[in-house]
């Protein structure tokens, strides 16, 4: 095919045409519905924060049609550009790279020639690949020698970047919705305390709280500055709870247009960070593609492709190769790195007694390399030079927990926390440098042993922020890991976790499709909010109470809209009761006409609203006068009846 | 059609088997995958109690073709006759009366001649009818004038009934299970502490503790002597967390047929309690049909119907009709009644403030008498009546929560604690009259505020079991409702929780269909199996670690068989990788063969047994023999690249 191209990028430019169309044709890029685009403007230049606003429909108050205004509720919008009806998506040229300039003007990068890596530049220099490659390339920037361009280095010289004003504003902006709300209903709502578990997270956060988190570790902001597309977000449990989403392609199925798509797909539903975890063919072009069209922090773990320069054999890795993998995926723009530096030669046997074993890819590679050298896990001999690649990149360290518990009888056990010491000391170091850091966390752990996982990950990690992979609460249910799991993140979550990764429905069974994604993502967002309810995070209820009072009001399509899944809830809906006039009727599909739970409450209001009154005083009121008004009507029970 | 009828019970005999014909091919009979049932004799006569058997496949131990058996692994089985292929099903006849010789010979029931509701006779006297009863009726049995026939009677006059012995048998079997597995295997596997919160679950569940726990009303056992098909359980914190499950038709859908299929299909899945809610018409005979063939327990909430009988006007109900409903259907043989009876006047007007109101069907129909009347509900007023009726039957009390929150704003609030106080004096009017009661519970409740419901519960129903509904954790996901509630009724299990009442994909939304029924009580099963673990009882664990060494031994079929949902299971893992090689190939299917991170623990396994070696020296000599043959091939890494 290559030989047929007859254009620089070899392509001919029908073949071009028709990549696009093929690309374009299974984007998503519909808005949600009632949803719109709104974007809130910073102090600093190009500080724009899009934020997805769901209108809504009035409250009737009356019969006389009077109407009662609900304002729009704005909600954090991961979705980035795709559902902006005004932005032109060409997947060809990626998205626009927002942060170029921010990047530059801090004047500590320099543009490279061409890219550094090895492996890229064999792979760049491959026609075989052109129709592969990603068409649009910028050369990559890199620190000038001596510099450290993490977030973490700005935050501690006392820096406010762009990225961190930006933040600033998107986190806050629950909060402002909360506050509106409050002082434009007069109706008290409950308001939860915080808990116990050191989350502490202000009434406003301010571009100030932001640098201050990060220079603390507390925080992160995953932002390689060759990833110039992305909308700047945090990590840290001060912070909304966020999820990552995983996509990758493998040796059975998938495509560079499915995983760019499913990359859009996942952060359509919420998905904050995803991460690539290809194993086939062309992972080095396909990453192009999906960084250079993603709006969020794209993660991978490099052991898997620097396995796959070496054939699978793990023994036969070596520095080498995985410094070169690194540098390749800076230069492409990766966000942050999971490197299971922590896997260290004595953990391994203590595996041995266990029912499951190492489950950790990464982990079970590194194990195997121990093994069979019979040396220390060289990511973690060679830790301080990969801290050198990350600070010349902004790349973030995801300490990875290659020895997580495969199944409940292996939660805690050795194996596991003496991992966590070793990511704690790995941490110090990594900070040390000034480079940004999280750590991963299990796996699989009854809910009685998931809270201390957190306090010792805390504690060991000098409450760097936390990445968990569920945790499943029970093995039983294979083809429901993603509520097994769920229930085990929106616990962690709850306790102080930063980010939930999440599991879906094929977990143990297969790849994920679509609809397993979707899955995924829903039940991770939820995992997610109800942490931040609990977490007493103070806007994070603002979008119940507006569902809730939706629901009183059946208001049906803004019941729908306030949803995280508004296409479902609909569906679902309209399976029972599929006429229009449903969504309207003043009764609940579920009960029927005469068991409308909620027609009462709703009758005293009516009531108050008519005379004027305050409705505690008409239920008084109303209360004696219903009690005449059925005595009135002759008090006969029996002669109504048929 | 009733005037065509030529035999007693108004149809013909071709009548009959047309209907017998469509419930039969609407019935779930077959057995789960691998499985069969067994039965544990008890030594009181007629205690059979049966048990779910699930076949394994044996452990490959070397090349050579040897092999390890895996013992079968016996889990509750809540699906009754239905999955017995040695039990001829006609669901005219309803299933055997199991117990009925036990009540019998107490000595303490007479046969009545004729059921004593005046509705109930008007319905039986009604020809149109006919072809919708259930047509072979016994006489209902009540308690000699002066006897009390509850569970909680004879448990506190030191009599160990047989349906306590069967319950004993029953809870026992699991903690067997892990003892034949603990001894089997020479592998430790963690064991989990209890919790803190209250559940003292012993090593061994005699007949003695089921009989002490019942008679300190700490647990019951919902079994109304005209109910003699059930196969006895039992619902308390000390015991395995339960679940309920919910049926009923609607003015909307469904037919009896579909109704008693509903019922089955449920307990297939692991319902251990099944509610009839159905607010349609022909309730009264759509019930007779659930109980004659239901195995498990049956609960209703009397007032819908008592709703029924005045044409759904709240405020037309009276203590008459209510008295009628309570005598018809504890004569049919429902097991548990929901009583809204603290639905109390002065905390009406403490709803008023809410974001949701009042959402409990049950309390607003109180709520809307109490409020038409200006007088106490008369639940209230008439609780020992109540009480008399529910221990001439044995029928249990569900004492309602009418006021349980709508909304994660209304959680905790003082309507809803002022009730649950009301619920706590009620328990202690029940308890003097020796019926047995459990208490209902919220509802809509963010994560940090699920404990104290549990704690609040325990001190003001003096540890009386507790069955709620979710909590669902979060108002924003409709559609996903069985998730965000599932993730509450794992917390409160945990917490000391005695029965989770599911919720199903399409709470709020519509009425459930047959996937939705599934999903939910799948999503429940998960939730009550994690608050096991987490409650350290001593053998919930045995059927995780058995799926967990399966999975690790890629044995494909046990995994899928020893889920929850073996279908689906399989259906998932086949949709990736089809081929039926699948299931015994040495690779996972999430990684493909180079990534299979299990794979390398049992390398090490293998080593062992070839070399008559422990696993951890086999890993000291593996470790250094392996280095030494990657330096015997020549330690050349790059060679081998491509």
């Amino acid at each position: 095919m290559a030989n047929q191209s007859n254009s620089s990028n070899g392509l001919s430019k029908g073949q071009l045409d028709k990549v696009a169309l093929d690309n374009e044709a299974k984007l998503t890029t519909r808005p949600l519905p009632a949803s719109c685009k709104v974007y809130l403007q910073g102090k600093q230049k190009g500080v724009q924060v899009p934020m997805r606003e769901i209108r809504l429909n009035p409250t009737k108050v009356g019969n006389n049609g009077t109407a009662e205004e609900n304002p729009p509720v704005r909600v954090y919008d991961t979705s980035g550009p795709y559902t902006d009806p005004n932005v032109q998506i060409d997947i060809r040229k990626g998205l626009a790279p927002l942060r170029s300039e921010w990047i530059i003007n801090r004047g500590d990068v320099e543009t490279l020639p061409g890219i550094s890596s090895k492996y890229g530049l064999k792979r760049a220099s491959d026609p075989k690949l052109n129709h592969l490659r990603f068409t649009g390339l910028r050369k990559p920037l890199r620190a000038k020698p001596g510099q450290n361009v993490s977030q973490m280095h700005y935050a501690k010289k006392g820096i406010i970047t762009p990225e961190m004003e930006y933040i600033a504003l998107r986190e806050n902006q629950a909060m402002q919705t909360y506050q509106a709300e409050s002082t434009q209903n007069d109706r008290q709502y409950t308001q939860h305390p915080g808990n116990d578990w050191g989350a502490s997270i202000p009434s406003e956060i301010t571009p100030e709280f932001v640098r201050d988190e990060v220079a603390r570790g507390r925080a992160i902001i995953p932002s390689n500055i060759n990833h110039p597309e992305l909308e700047p977000m945090i990590i840290g449990r001060n912070f909304l709870v966020k999820i990552n989403s995983n996509i990758g392609n493998s040796a059975v199925a998938s495509s560079i247009e499915e995983e760019v798509e499913k990359m859009i797909w996942s952060t359509r539903w919420g998905a904050d960070t995803v991460m690539d975890l290809s194993t086939g063919e062309n992972i080095h072009e396909t990453r192009e593609w999906i960084i250079r069209n993603a709006p969020v922090p794209i993660g991978t773990v490099p052991i898997y492709q620097a396995l796959e320069k070496v054939n699978g054999k793990a023994e036969e890795l070596t520095w080498d190769i995985f410094r070169d993998t690194l540098i390749e995926q800076a230069e492409q723009g990766v966000d942050y790195f999971t490197i299971h530096a922590g896997v260290l030669l004595r953990y391994v046997p203590m595996t041995a007694k266990r029912l499951a074993g190492i489950v950790s890819r990464g982990g079970s590679i590194l194990a195997k390399w121990c093994l069979a050298h019979h040396k220390e896990n060289f990511l973690y001999t060679h830790f301080e030079d990969i801290c050198e690649i990350m600070k010349a990149y902004d790349v973030s360290f995801s300490l990875g927990d290659g020895l997580r518990p495969g199944s409940v009888a292996d939660a805690n056990d050795e194996a596991q926390f003496g991992e966590l010491e070793t990511l704690g000391e790995l941490t110090k170091i990594a900070w040390k440098h000034e480079v940004q850091t999280m750590i991963e966390g299990p796996g699989h752990v009854p809910m009685h042993m998931i809270k201390v996982n957190m306090e010792k990950q805390l504690e060991a990690c000098d409450e760097a922020p936390f990445y968990t992979l569920g945790p499943l609460v029970t093995d039983i249910a294979p083809g429901y890991d993603h509520i097994t799991s769920g229930i085990g993140a929106a616990m962690i979550g709850w306790y102080g976790c930063a980010m939930l990764c999440y599991v879906t429905p094929k977990e143990h069974l297969g790849l994920p499709n679509r609809e397993d994604v979707k899955q995924g993502v829903i039940t991770y967002k939820i995992a997610a909010h109800a942490a931040d309810l609990a977490k007493g995070h103070p806007g994070a209820q603002a979008r119940d109470n507006a569902l809730s009072k939706a629901r009183f009001e059946f208001r049906w399509e803004d019941q729908f809209n306030l949803s995280l899944d508004p296409e479902t809830a609909k569906s679902y809906h309209d399976e029972t009761l599929p006429a229009d006039a449903a969504k309207v009727a003043h009764f609940c599909s579920m009960c029927g006409p005469h068991f409308c739970s909620m027609k009462i409450t709703e009758d005293v209001r009516e009531y108050a609203a008519k005379n004027a009154l305050k409705e505690d005083q008409a239920l008084q009121l109303g209360m004696a006068e219903k009690s005449e008004e059925f005595k009135d009507k002759g008090s006969e029970i029996y002669q109504k009846i048929k």
